[in-house]
This record gives C-alpha cells, structure tokens and sequence, in this order.
C-alpha cells in the first residue's frame, strides 16, 4: 500500500524506535487516547496507544506469561483475578488458561482500544469473549473503589502514567486495591524500565510500600520497548514471590509457555545493581 | 554544531534505532571497517563500527561487567587473560581490576579503534596503558594459532560475524581457543541476540560444542543493542559457571559493579522457554 511507512516511538528527545509499517489497520482516537493498529514488517500487528508500542504479534508473549503466570504460579490457589487495563486482551487469555479460575474480571477504560484488537489482533483478544472472562468498559480506578468483591490476585496490566492510567500510579488507587485483595492477595502491575524510567519505579515503589507489606520489582525482556529490559511490580498481603513459589504447581498444570518457565521465575528477581542500588529502600529483593 | 543530527542502526529492514548526536568526534575508514565516535544526547560518547553501536558511556558496564566478571569468577585462579578484540578498552578494563591478574593480552585487529577509543572515550579506554595490560594490534585468529601462551580465560569480544570479526565464529579459531587455554580454562564469547538472531547461536554454538565439553548460553540486558536481551557463550574444559561459581570470591575480591552480582551470575543462565527450546541440544543451561 505505501512504499516506504514507518512508525517511530520517540523517547525523551534523544531516541527513536522505528518499524517499518506495511499496512495501517485502524486509526482512531477516543475520548482518552489515539488508538492505532499496523500490520508491521518485522513485528506483525502492533498497538499503540498515543503512539506509544503497547503490543506486537511478535514479542507479546514475554510480557502475557510474565505478568500473569508469575503471580497466578505464586499464590497457591487463584480462583477470582481481577485485570485492570489490558484491552488488548493478552493478559485475560493467559489467566483463563489456568484451570482454577473461575473468572477473570477485566476492567478497561477505553471501549476503542477493545474493539479494534477484538477486530484486527484476535491472537491476543482471542479469549474476550470467553465465559469466564468479565469484560467491564469502566474506569478501574472507580471499579476498585466500588467493588465488594475479594479478588486473589489483581493485575494492573497499564499504559505509563500519562493520560488515562495517571491515577493507576497513585496511592488511594492501591490502596483501594488492596480493600479489593483477598486476605492473602497479590497485586502485580506494569512497572516501567530500570534503564529510562527509574524515578517512575520510584514513585510507583514509594506507593506500594505505603500500602503493602511486601513489594518486589522483577525483570524480563521486552523486545519492542524502548531499552529493552522492562519491569513489574509484585505486591503481597501474604505470600512470597520465592520462597512461597511451588514449582509443582507449575508442573501440575500441564501448561507450556514460550517465556515464562520455573528458573525465570526466580531469576527475575535477581536485578542489576544499578537497580538495587537505587531502589533498596523500596524493595525487598534483596532479601532473597 | 547541528541542530537536528541523529544517527540509526538498521537492523533487516524493518527495525531502526535512532540517537540523537550533538557532535561528531571522530569518523574515518581503515582497512577493516568504518569506525565512528559520536557525542550522543542521551547516551554519552557512542563507538560504532560499521555503522553498528558498539559501545556507549550510558550503559557500557553492563556488557563489560558480564563478559568479563562471570568467567574471571568462575575460574578459581585466574592469572594470565586473552582478550580477542575489545578495541574501546573497556573489558581490558574491569579484567585488570582483579588484583590476581598478573597479565592481560589484549589483541585487537584495528588500530583505529583503539586510538580513537584512546582519545576520545577514556572512560573504556583507560586501562590500555596499564602495565598489566599487553595491547596487541594484529589479527585475533592469527595469534591464537601462533602463540605458546597458555591463558586460564579468553574473552572474545568481537563484533557480529560479518566484517573483520567472522572468522572469530568458525570451528578452526574455536580449536585454537582450546589449545591455548589451560587445562581448566573457560572461554566466554560476545553471544548476539536470541530474538533477532538466534541463527547466529545456533551456529556458534555449534562450533563450541564441536571442541569444548560443556557449553552454556547467559543473558544480560543491553540497553542500546536492538532488542535489548543480549548473550554470551560460556564454553569450559572443567568448570561449570554455577556448580563451582564460589560467591565468596566476589567478597573477598572486595570489588564493586553497577551491573554484575552474585545473583545475577546464576540468573544470567535462565533463559526464556522459546530460547532454550530452539537450542537445547547446544547448551547445557537445562542440567543448572
């Protein structure tokens, strides 16, 4: 269709992320954000969120299997999960494929989002229309507030803190989050880069330990995302990421993944020191 | 100087990389590559050869921490090490810090490299008049055929198997690794990357399985290579890099580092499921 269209990401003022584009898909904007889907060169379908690479066909595996199978692997008995964000529907397709689960309430903001990857990404949004998925078009912040359902584990599956996910970054949204856990509920969200965006890490940590006993950063690779190694956060009423961890469990299941397996789960909690160094009052990696 | 100078790295051609440049240093063409330093915005002084990022001041200890910290504490002993390439100086660098090395070779086919890295990246280059440190100019493959030298570690530090450094992938240089190396010496090697070329793993470590016992695959985050997920091969005549890593020698060396650590020398060798499934048969990484 065009001869030579690319897509660039731009970070601060110093860096470019540029994809070739063979096709562009959709093109909206909502009342929240621009929403674009492109069929790319060497990525396959991708979303962007104000222009912002949410998902690639490609790589989003690595980022699905460890958001979600990490928490749902550590707590020992997942039944209720609650995602906030993830439109795209990746992070709903994994929870439903552990067999316990009796239902994954997915909350997303922006209906645009949901329905353009339910119409030009079904690898991801695959499972919305699932029996055990509760798809909610609301604002999570609100949902959270209101809700009187206990939910095992939460999974804050959002966009950086600009524009709609701001207050998903914020202290009286966790601790909302955390009226909403169960008594021994985990919390995981989308945690930022160690390399470009250590002061959100920061502030996302400072938060979390306002609210909860425990909190954990832990690292995995993301192809599409500006530096690369990319970060979640892990909260928890109860239980330990490592030292509560049932490899068994994992066994059991009878589940493959493509990223996530039994020796990363420990590894990635094992951060560069750079890492460490900056955030040690936060986290409490260290104690592993 | 320019108002809006950037320079990308091309990888296929579907994916670029684009930092901002506020001045260019040095730019010249020997006979082996073309070799540029530029002052980036974002990322300090930048090296590329060819056109490719060899090495910026941002993030250079995080490539020279793991090529050169994982083997030198494996090896119980290490005293005399071989350097394949590593024009900017900075493995040289962090080798020299271990107060047991009695010698570093370092060999280095370009001489442009190591005189423009002299004057104008001193922060890798420093080491490089160190009286520890013999400064080779002349051809990798050459002097290990040649030498009489034993070394307890190699480091290959090359760049990717095109240009001057493709003959540092084939079994005939491999073979001559191993008949340098001492009775216990390990060799560790610039890996590539397993999302965009697991290819070139697969064919070098191909060779290394072809000469040396036990080989592993370890994987450490680079924030300016593409993709990001970065590896080294680490290939051994006795040790194993976990079973008879000893934590206390990172102690007792007394050394600090921004990137490596006693967790992350065993966390490097958990890889994703999909790498460990495309080279199982190649590495050793499964029996950790």
């Amino acid at each position: 269709m065009h001869s030579n269209l690319w897509i660039e990401e731009t970070f601060e003022d110093y860096l470019g992320l540029r994809f070739k584009v063979e096709r562009i898909l959709f093109s909206g904007k909502s009342e929240f954000q621009t929403v674009d889907i492109v069929e790319t060169k060497g990525h396959g379908k991708m979303l962007l969120n104000d222009g912002l690479v949410m998902v690639t066909e490609r790589d989003e595996f690595a980022y699905h299997d460890m958001i979600t199978h990490l928490p749902l692997f550590t707590h020992p008995c997942p039944k209720n999960v609650l995602v906030i964000g993830g439109g795209d529907g990746g992070t709903a397709r994994e929870v439903i494929r552990h067999t316990g689960i009796e239902k994954c309430t997915m909350v997303e903001i922006d209906a645009m989002v949901v329905d353009a990857c339910k119409q030009y990404i079904p690898q991801t949004s695959c499972a919305l229309n699932n029996k055990k998925v509760n798809l909610v078009i609301g604002d999570g912040v609100k949902f959270v507030k209101e809700t009187s359902e206990k939910f095992d584990v939460i999974i804050v599956d959002s966009t950086d803190p600009i524009g709609p996910a701001q207050p998903l970054f914020g202290e009286e949204f966790y601790q909302d989050v955390y009226n909403c856990l169960s008594d021994d509920g985990i919390v995981v969200s989308q945690g930022e880069s160690s390399w470009y965006a250590i002061d959100i890490q920061r502030s996302l940590l400072t938060v979390l330990n306002r609210v909860f006993p425990k909190c954990f950063l832990y690292n995995f690779s993301n192809l599409t995302y500006p530096g690369g190694l990319w970060c979640f956060t892990f909260a928890s009423k109860k239980h330990h990421p490592i030292n509560d961890f049932n490899e068994q469990r994992v066994k059991d299941s009878g589940l493959t993944f493509s990223y996530y397996n039994t020796r990363l789960h420990t590894a990635a909690f094992a951060l560069p020191s750079f890492v460490i160094s900056e955030l040690s009052d936060l986290i409490d990696n260290s104690e592993l």
